[in-house]
């Protein structure tokens, strides 16, 4: 612990350094590496600090809360992107989300917790109403790139109404799933709970802390949104300076960089065997991202006047298609090991290269 | 269940009304609507009285039963179509049965069930052999689309010699299934039989009326396809009036139309409790219509002069892929819940929605 | 026994008379057919040799020496066939063999090993994680396809780094699974085993043939090589004046002559209810082939200087995720019946026949 928590204060001073190199003009490609970094420990504290806001509200309020605050930076970066126009950007960092959700911080946990113990199990009926829940959602945001694939001509506003439509009963989705996992069904939730409930000393302490924890989530969440206005701003000089797409751009860095908070407290979480909380909150993210965060920013950029329609690159509904199934393939039967981890990771690298040769098309870039 | 018969005996009156439209030639519109519920309760009254002879017979047969006159309908409506040239119309009608059948009727199922008991469950092995059923048979009737899709330029002639070798292949299947079911392994479709058994006094109440029941299935069979020509014969005006393609008419309107049968005895029995008929009415239904409809129509098709291939819109073919994933995916656990039922109605609602957007191409329309 | 070993010894005479027909210029046609038919007992005997092999050294090891000896054949005509310049061919060929083994080997082996149990079971566990790997095999020698697609234009040196760069992710996986399966999680493969356990005296008969074997591996081997040369000199002619597309020979023609002892092998032991060993065959050796034979063949062919990439057909692509799919459906409950079996043929006799009437296009042919 001690070694994250050095690095992660090392990591604090690029906030500072971030907004010198803006106001001192250091150029856009340091301001967007420095912004970047500046975020990693933020979104990473907000993890921390959710982590410890579970201990107090239980797991399944606490997965919900850890996907809420890692998907605030998320829907940060996402809302200041769009509101600068980017929203090619924005609709591949969702994408990106998804991914590397499903396969990086998934990949990562069950490899990690996967070197420390042989077998690690979760919730297999969690994981199965989780894995239909992904199924319907990718569906859902891949219909509209689908529709206008397979037609010889379609009009924008088609595209846009369909994507408002399909926004709302997304939102519906969304609602009910709480009504099923927090009222009529909470039992299934916490069956998985017993094994990885702390004891009573942890939740004593974390009682006492609490409102510290509180501060914390607080202060990161502004100063990401802060850092998110830098990073946007210097975003297309310094990725085309880098010789990178929009679509890699998109797909690839803004995720790992909004994703920081999942990635520390699903990894954190599975090499203390706390699998079920985890995957929670790989796939609670994965699917929030898909239910609640593109439902939002599709409304937020209609009202914003910066339209965005759920109209993805192609390759970008093979590439989460792809994911959803093998993360399905892996997570449905409440079991995992390193090699499944690896297998996860190697996906997430399959698809990273593709993203990467992938030439530019469309209004992308 | 005396509201439901009511309703249906209200509903019967648009059997003569629909009959004087068309002789007094109140427009199109008005034959379409009235000839379309006055198939409505026919549709349902032969689920009843197959629900009845089901008792009778057992659920295995019973299930098949169901499955026959449901598709019966089904099967009216689109030769009475085919005969009439609306080809297109009759594709995407077995698309748009297959979709409905495993969304919207085990949707409708899961969710009103589920709303009654907070778990149901049915037999997980058969539900598996259904779902490779299900996934081969969505492989082979798109197939010939794939074939077309991939490939620059092919004969109308090639297509339909595939799609006559692939007819013949699913025929053969279909033929196994019921060897299988029937002959080799019973005892798989019996296992779940125990639980939803009914009183032997129910069974002696269904035996006495037993011949009653037939008579009312023969009825309403007859009825059905005289009311079938009145609905094809106004289908295209009436729908061109109402501002929708042959597409969404053919995918939503057609099939809920046939399908009404389907609709009320699965939700009736999945109300009931008895999931393994319930289930095995939606998927069987859409096994039927993808093993044995869709390949009576490409040889009736052919043999009538109006040739029907197994070449669907490439949409059709993303629509029935992810209806098959999706239905597959919650399922093959053999357990449900009402949140799994809102998935299916959310992934109805979703590809009703692309389907009503969907700009008219190809030959359809 | 006796009758199989009666077919094969004749089939041996095929390798004289077909060195004789090349040498003696009887005709491509001649000379093709019987170097194919003299491959089948080569390929037959290097597969009942592995069999007695693996009861020596054990099911695991046994059914990765099946597997490579199986595939040898198979590297061997693809490797002779790719210094020939038959690229498409032996991209054909890879795509084939993966369906093939998934199709035919496994629903042979499921049908008739089904025809003498009513069920046959197999490792879950294993199944699972064959059905992960497989997926992911799948996705990563489908992707350079799906970029090529999905991108209005894309240079050739471009695929052909995607493709090396996948190439290596491959064969890192390859070693993964082997230090899972071999060192790790010995255990999951092992617990399969007890059932399928050969009588310690037949393990003693074994071991005194060991080296009668091992010279049988080796002498079939060398012959096969032998007749690659003969088989892919005669292809191109021989097939035109069958009036077979270069596309149905590479996928479904050299597969079935280069997977016959994964044929012999898998649908032996199935008879003999040793459904651990057979599944392993079957699915071992397509996962063998997209993670060890496809990265190899891109590399090979990079050296020969025969660029060979991953960027296949784009019905290919359809035809791997759909054998995937449905292969992944059947297998993953470790469970099999002689229907799960036939509906893995009908699946493969649909691939077939839309291989067959696919009409010619891009470089193929």
């Amino acid at each position: 612990m001690s070694g994250k928590n050095i690095l992660f204060s090392v990591l604090l001073l690029f906030v500072p350094v971030s907004i010198a190199a803006h106001i001192l003009e250091w150029g856009e490609l340091t301001v967007f590496i420095t912004a970047g970094l500046a975020i990693l420990p933020l979104a990473a504290w907000m993890g921390s600090a959710t982590e410890e806001l579970a201990v107090v509200v239980g797991p399944t309020l606490g997965g919900l809360l850890n996907a809420t605050f890692g998907n605030a930076t998320e829907l940060i970066i996402a809302i200041v992107a769009l509101n600068a126009g980017l929203v090619d950007v924005v609709k591949a960092s969702i994408t990106g989300s998804i991914i590397g959700n499903l396969l990086l911080v998934m990949g990562l946990s069950m490899l990690l917790g996967g070197l420390r113990y042989k077998e690690q199990e979760f919730q297999p009926v969690v994981a199965r109403v989780n894995a239909s829940l992904m199924n319907l959602a990718a569906i859902a945001i891949l219909i509209p790139t689908a529709v206008d694939f397979t037609s010889s001509g379609i009009s924008e506003a088609t595209i846009q109404h369909l994507s408002i439509a399909i926004a709302i009963v997304l939102m519906a989705v969304y609602i009910m799933t709480l009504v099923f996992s927090m009222k009529t069904h909470v039992y299934l939730y916490d069956a998985g709970v017993a094994a990885a409930e702390p004891s009573e000393d942890d939740a004593e302490e974390a009682k006492s802390k609490l409102w510290v924890w509180v501060g914390v989530l607080l202060g990161a969440t502004i100063l990401v949104a802060v850092e998110s206005e830098l990073l946007v701003d210097a975003l297309e000089v310094a990725t085309s300076q880098l010789g990178l797409t929009a679509l890699f751009t998109g797909v690839v860095l803004v995720p790992i960089i909004g994703n920081a908070a999942e990635h520390a407290t699903a990894v954190t979480v599975a090499m203390k065997n706390k699998m079920d909380l985890s995957v929670s909150v790989a796939l609670g993210s994965s699917l929030q991202i898909a239910l609640f965060v593109a439902p939002v920013l599709v409304i937020t950029g209609w009202m914003l006047g910066q339209p965005m329609d759920l109209n993805f690159n192609p390759f970008e509904l093979v590439a989460v298609a792809v994911s959803v199934l093998i993360a399905n393939s892996i997570s449905s039967d409440g079991r995992s090991n390193w090699l499944e981890g690896t297998l996860l990771l190697a996906a997430y690298a399959v698809l990273g290269l593709a993203f990467y040769f992938h030439p530019v098309i469309d209004g992308i870039g």
